[in-house]
């Protein structure tokens, strides 16, 4: 290991908003960055040591930032694991593990060694026909998900099926058994939650308090943080997330999204191997950011403390309008909201609902932050230039 | 000025360690950063957008950084103010103004304006020659400091006079006349505090709480928040902070450093136009950092919260043994303090007593905290190697 760890060269495959985040918290402690990403232009590069433009499965620029670096990570987890799991039996270091990767990467496989485990999940079952699909109809009952296993996110790769009629416009629409399938039990949630835990090389664990989120069209619209639910089901929760982190022997920080059912159960929705939208109020409302704490787990540093320091609330700002050059309108008048920060990605092109940026705002009440962010997302806008 | 506040290019002089926490905060949104510096491979290289590597004297230089620039900062005072009026002049915008920078950088011209508003300062005198100097003993009574007027900094330019056997000796230290300078009547305070405050283009004022600091051989080593003075000490050092600032009419941080004199009064010591080491622990420990603040201001947008989250204690890690390329030692054994949060500038060498990073840690009570810094003192350093 590096006597000094500030020394260690970090390569992220990805250079969009988590990679950028990264890339703030890490030249903190001054590290040294290397990105890989097809855009040239994209959020991370402009404060990236150096930028391998290539695409994500570019089996010869992947083993160019490796060489490059002294270890490895990622920003999202739809990565070919097969050329990264060589390079991991070579020897070099990637966090999290390729081996935690592939299994969650497959949410199929995910569930499996969840439930396998013993921690509650939503009922599932593989299907690759529309006859499975009518099949798990019968067994589950109506509406029920079907969801492609692997490549999905922000709702893509997911289609609610609340009859017989809608099998085969579902079943076409995620590729007509192209890609391995999988039918969910729909799960009448009241609340959807999710909590980050990050775990260090040396197998330390540490977790964040539990956030709530609101999604509209499947994308995360808000987080606030403390979420609202029983204490019981806090620790319930907490418990969860640990078990979790030691069943993947995860390396960095993780994402473990839950719904809250009307029983007043929790089961696991989906589990990120990465930084986390609904984790990004830990910028300004945690003592250590989701990002930070993932730079020092994969960089061998102790974690840090998870506190919250004040109610947060996250909103996405989502591109608007056509697309076309990012323009940001009304940063000045939401800006008059003092406890707000925002976060500005830089992407050069806005499409409507993209992930364009996201502003915090923190308060010695929830309501009161919760009630700033509404106000300030009426003012707030990103939207596509004509010219 | 911009629809999209976004847009502007930030010309930053000095790419030291203050250029390069304000660019950590001036990226999270989005804004485009040209920094000038000598060293190619200074704090902020990394992460700015340009780079001209040229000497702070280099008019040529300057003027290419306002031309590529929508604002000019600095993150020193030392800098020739002829150029910059030139610029603003022209119509170049420059904040702190060309103005406030003339006067606080030459600190007799800083004394005599704070004293002409009544604002509480350390008797002072100007002199020029070694009689002046015996007269100002006279006056004043021994011990008394000698200050070069402009240029001196971390103690450098100011030598203390104990007796009148002692005037020849700092006479000459300090240039012989070559450089102008004041005498300061010594002033035997109980307690050294700061206070960071903000100007916005509009005039909009926002103020910090009191933090309590401690040098060692005139550099700071450790800032304490909130100050442990009385109530009433606090209000007034507010208050104070409010008038200086209306005094200079700044745009941006300004850090005002304060006396606390045996009959509890306030005297003015110094103002730095800048963001401050004293202000470092607003990163962590403040709702908006004194660097978001500085950009805040510059930019045009509304002034942050100014709240303390929790009481904060920041310490300087310094060059210790010999000089040569710097390297980190004890960061993981340190890190294991999980309030604790380390910036490591990412100078190339490392020199006895040369500021090469700090650390700052958070935590219920100020007790808990300072004595988790003094632990991690210990721990961490940072060394040149023989290499």
């Amino acid at each position: 290991m590096f006597k000094d760890p500030t020394k260690q060269k970090i390569g992220i495959i990805g250079g969009g908003q988590l990679g950028k985040m990264m890339i703030l918290e890490a030249k903190k402690m001054n590290f040294y960055i290397i990105i890989l990403d097809p855009t040239p232009n994209c959020p991370a590069h402009s404060i990236a040591d150096e930028h391998i433009v290539a695409d994500f499965d570019d089996e010869q620029a992947i083993r160019e930032l490796a060489d490059k670096s002294d270890v490895i990570t990622y920003e999202f987890e739809h990565i070919g694991v097969d050329v990264l799991k060589k390079l991991e039996e070579e020897g070099y270091r990637i966090y999290p593990t390729v081996k935690s990767l592939e299994i969650i990467q497959n949410k199929y496989q995910q569930k499996k060694v969840l439930l396998s485990n013993n921690i509650p999940v939503p009922d599932f079952i593989s299907v690759s026909s529309i006859e499975d699909i009518g099949n798990a109809g019968e067994k589950f009952a109506y509406p029920m998900m079907l969801k492609s296993c692997t490549g999905g996110y922000d709702g893509k790769g997911n289609s609610i099926i609340k009859n017989q009629d809608m099998i085969e416009h579902a079943y076409q629409s995620l590729g007509a058994g192209s890609l391995p399938l999988m039918i969910e039990r729909f799960v009448p949630f009241t609340k959807e939650i999710s909590i980050l835990a990050c775990r260090g090389i040396n197998g330390e664990i540490a977790v964040y308090p539990v956030a709530e989120n609101d999604h509209q069209d499947s994308i995360l619209i808000e987080t606030r943080v403390p979420a609202e639910i029983s204490d019981v089901l806090k620790e319930d929760a907490i418990s969860l997330a640990h078990q979790v982190m030691e069943v993947f022997e995860g390396v960095g920080i993780f994402c473990i999204e839950m719904f809250v059912t009307e029983d007043e159960e929790l089961l696991i929705n989906e589990i990120a191997p990465r930084p986390h939208n609904s984790g990004h109020y830990t910028i300004e409302g945690a003592v250590t950011s989701q990002f930070e704490q993932h730079i020092r787990a994969i960089t061998g540093l102790p974690l840090g403390e998870t506190t919250l320091l004040r109610p947060a609330v996250m909103r996405n700002i989502l591109g608007e309008g056509q697309q076309g050059k990012a323009i940001v309108e009304g940063m000045i008048e939401a800006s008059r909201e003092s406890a707000l920060k925002f976060h500005i990605y830089g992407k050069e092109i806005s499409k409507p609902k993209r992930k364009m940026g996201h502003f915090t705002v923190t308060g010695d009440s929830l309501e009161e932050a919760v009630k700033k962010a509404e106000e300030a997302s009426k003012l707030i806008k990103i939207v596509g230039s004509s010219d």
